[in-house]
């Protein structure tokens, strides 16, 4: 297959997720020679937006000597869609502006990979999650029905003929490779509870300038949010077959820039070995070059973080029942951009890692 | 009472916790004109150690106006201790140091506030914990009988009478604080076991230079050790009474210098009302001045740092019966230090908070 | 002197110096049994306001054992300032608030201690740096002509007797004290120019969120800022006797909450020894008790953080003619809220390190 | 030319930069399907070293779905060197070590890309500067001659055709390419002086435990070290034809992972447009392209950590003779591991930006 037959676009390129996209797709193999046309994304209150500025002007980390200084980032507009032919769109915007460009980017024929929140859940409780309004809710219903949830280790097949590829949450994504193998095994004592105390960078809580996200709140500190009520449990529960009360899922704020860590609790209904418990895992992700099994050794943050890996380990009590997942990956990574493309290579047909390695 | 009455001698004082110590007798009120005596720790592998140096050479930071300067960390002799008609003694030495001194200095009439965790448990197992063998294990037993666990809101009493007092470790102070209202009225829901999602800053690491504390693993990185085997969980079980069984304690380290956030998770036996909870929380500190409760607002770790406060905060589901609670204090002072120097001040008759504020 | 004769206020507790104030004056010896008044500072882009909150809901670490709990922050009138008796008003506002709200003040009899750099000039030049109009030029001049800047190492018995005192910049506090022994003493080549590489964590800019002070910005990085260009610059001319030709000043953004590291090259006139550079500055700090002399030995910032001092050392070239000279001080402290505790001690007749070791 | 002709190895893959070397030359395109050989570097004091061991155990980070999982760190022998046809063996190993093991390397016939400091001064001074001791003198002294230093961007040509490369100091590569175009059109008033304020992250002060690079003292901190005596000084001078007396060169610590930003004071001979001063860089880096040269815009660490560039920038006072230059790299890579593969692609042929985009 020519890489010259695919053109790529990525809306909302300013942020941090839009710019590790551009990033990636800039030395992505299969796209030599085709860069991606880059846009901005929709003014947030207090940040400029000029129509048109050199992409390393935005990111000056970008710049290098293949040619990336002459890209621009220009303002959207439908008319550049057409007329460059681009046939994937990555939305890095928030969810209200994915919510709404979806269903005219796919009426155009282009296929969309949503890092948003506003597709991800098929109940249609996005809506009220992200206090979302549609237009057209027939429509949006209608697309919601097809969207697929974008985590290629447990819908690799669904993605590669999706229209709307929906782009995990990052915390999701690491909760959800940990706790698939076992529950769908049916290994999972329910009736106990699951909890994932889980822990963030600051590179999760988006570039807006906050309180929360000013140096001096974030750095030498360690605070928990959204407790009992974060956004990201929707996911987790469809995904996993879960009812609200079978789970609890607590995000904390980190002083680092990147990287998720997930500590998650659980018994097993009945006692397991050590190693039947590896079996499990290395079988269920026997084909997945992006997760990497520790076995009963933990991983820590600084081992993924600036990769595409999920990172898994694991530790048993001494009964033999008590079982504690740990899982590790990059927020803006396997937890957004990285995913993100590891989900176009499906899309193009390639392998599930081209340009992730 | 005459504060000149007291001379108070700190052995260790090259660590963090005896810096911390070192700082906070220097200016505590009621010891003001009688400096405490300092000495150094024993010599760790790779430490070299002068036989008398100036405090502010091994501690700039402790240099002020007040006559620090002229302060000397001196090589420990027991004729120092008589000749200066020291009465207390802060032991922030390793684990196996205190075991061996703790019983020359009460038999040299020194009452011995001991900041290892040589002296914690009454059931004996501190020699199966920390390894340590005993020269005259009878005369250990005795002492180990009449140890008071230092920490003031549970033990106040006990502590002022003590000969020897063992202060707490930090993880257990803030697992404990927080766990202990609940449990001694009998509200949780033991089958159900409680979850400690524990974190802690390097400095609960210690001095000595090590792979794990080096910077470049430190920062801006997370990883859990010790799992299901930390040395705390001893102290834990026995001052909440619990089984190994009831509970699950999880260390981490923080990319930070210092505080402990302890995230816990458990089931009361009944449905509560949030204001039930409270009213069982400001009940059992009622007295304690170096608690501060927080009730439904979370505390951080910013709030507590280089404070002697422990603070404690709650979350409820819905379902009004899974509980989470949160505890945060500074590793070096309430997890150490500081609440060493609240344990001096109940030995002595003062104001439990006296040179904390 | 009874103590309960003076009511102090501060104006701007919102703000990191406004709190550090509130934390000192609580504490300080000489105030007790007489809480300072506290005003939240102007609203700024973004920022609620609310007309009266608990003072320990604006900064939880506040709150402690001693009554502060009770404590509101209140919104500015000037009845309050009259009902209570306020004799010293402290202004941690922006400048433009403090040039408006100054003149009114000693109006009102009130003696003040501005933190802002509207009123540290004498020379006028205030209004083209800080971009400030005055209603009253004329009346601006008289106050301008009489305000004393309140670096109490070079301007103690002015300061004393003030009735303004403008509080020094920062930077300009670790600069000033590190030169003004040997240009006082007429021993540096003014001719080869004095360099000054100054470092500073992120609390310097400013408690409001921007793309600066965001996490992402500050941490794991460094950046020169305000290049040729800085503030401070004027102040540092003005209390050195220096021309704009004479110093390079050249900030740079740490990735620490707080601390400043000044690093200052010059050529001395002759050549000198090590030992005649010691002297120089032990004399003339030798009544300086918040100046913390280093000689040979180099300052780190981890040695006055959380402290009033300044701390200075240097070193010397082969040729006894280059020197370094290294400043360190906590900008909140130091470099804010402790100097002008510092100016207000002065101003009452105390002991000026009171309330500050 | 088929990339399988080239064997490589590395010696002391498990400090930093050897972790570095073998991430770039593990994927590097012209090295596809010819794994470098890895060996440990020496046990240093307080190390373990084991025989033979999976390479993703030392660095769990390099695991990848490309067969690095069965890569293993061996230990050195001579034979493995012979039987692995290996053509290039790059140093990341102790001055001492280096200095001892190039001239049998040599004798062995490979290419050595030295990454230490042991031989990359010409005038002898090696064995002062790092304490070296030769066995035999006079073979050091005629390997000394022909090795080259290995600054593409100054020695290209001579890298090409040379047997032992030695790779440049991290803080040298960011002053020399800054001052070395100014300094060859002898722009700069030599007179007048040059200052390097220098800042450095904690990867620089390598992988051993100290306690200088403990968390506790790093983080939160900046110190200067190696004042008027830093061992790179040496490089400075004789690359850029310098006297000691020329120049000032001040290292700092940085709270950071990794990054250099050096911060140079000059006066020029005459007055010169900014428009001037862009010119004299562009022409000479023309050709360079791992320089990113920022005109007016500083560069900040943020733009270039985990890149192989330098990034440039400078700042003209009024006068238009008092300069000040920023220089940034990544001191893992254009700092160390990543200018080695630059230096490696020059010595085989290859473009020299290959495998580092």
């Amino acid at each position: 297959m020519n890489s010259a037959t695919h053109q790529t676009a990525v809306v909302g390129v300013s942020g941090y997720a839009g710019a590790e996209l551009a990033r990636l797709l800039l030395h992505h193999p299969k796209l030599r020679g085709c860069a991606p046309v880059f846009f901005g994304r929709l003014k947030e209150e207090g940040e400029k937006h000029a129509a048109s500025i050199p992409l390393t002007d935005m990111h000056p980390q970008l710049a290098d000597s293949n040619g990336s200084a002459s890209l621009a980032v220009e303002a959207f507009h439908w008319k550049t869609l057409r007329d460059r032919g681009i046939d994937v769109v990555f939305l890095a915007t928030p969810h209200e502006q994915s919510r709404v460009w979806v269903p005219q980017l796919l009426e155009h024929g282009v296929r969309v990979i949503d890092l948003s929140g506003a597709w991800r859940l098929d109940d249609g409780q996005n809506r009220a999650i992200y206090q979302l309004e549609d237009a057209d809710p027939k429509t949006a219903n209608a697309i919601q029905q097809h969207a697929v949830y974008g985590l290629p280790e447990l819908h690799r097949k669904e993605i590669a003929s999706a229209q709307l590829v929906a782009n995990p949450g990052c915390y999701a994504t690491s909760i959800i490779l940990a706790l698939a193998p076992l529950l769908r095994a049916k290994l999972v004592d329910l009736d106990h509870g699951i909890i994932c105390d889980a822990k963030s960078g600051v590179s999760g809580a988006g570039k807006t300038p906050t309180a929360k996200t000013h140096f001096m709140h974030a750095a030498d500190n360690l605070s928990a949010y959204s407790v009992f009520s974060h956004r990201h449990t929707g996911e987790l529960l469809e995904q996993l077959g879960l009812d609200a009360d079978d789970i609890i899922f607590t995000p904390h704020l980190l002083p680092i820039p990147r990287g998720i860590f997930s500590t998650m609790y659980l018994k097993l209904r009945e006692p397991m070995e050590p190693e039947a418990i590896d079996v499990c895992y290395r079988k269920f992700y026997a084909d997945s070059a992006m997760v990497r099994w520790f076995g009963l050794k933990l991983p820590e943050i600084q081992y993924c973080v600036r990769t595409n890996y999920c990172d898994l380990g694991f530790a048993l009590a001494k009964d033999k029942q008590r079982l504690i997942l740990v899982a590790c990956l990059d927020n803006l990574l396997k937890g957004a951009a990285g995913q993100a493309v590891q989900n176009m290579n499906l899309l193009f047909g390639w392998p599930e890692q081209e340009g992730l390695a």
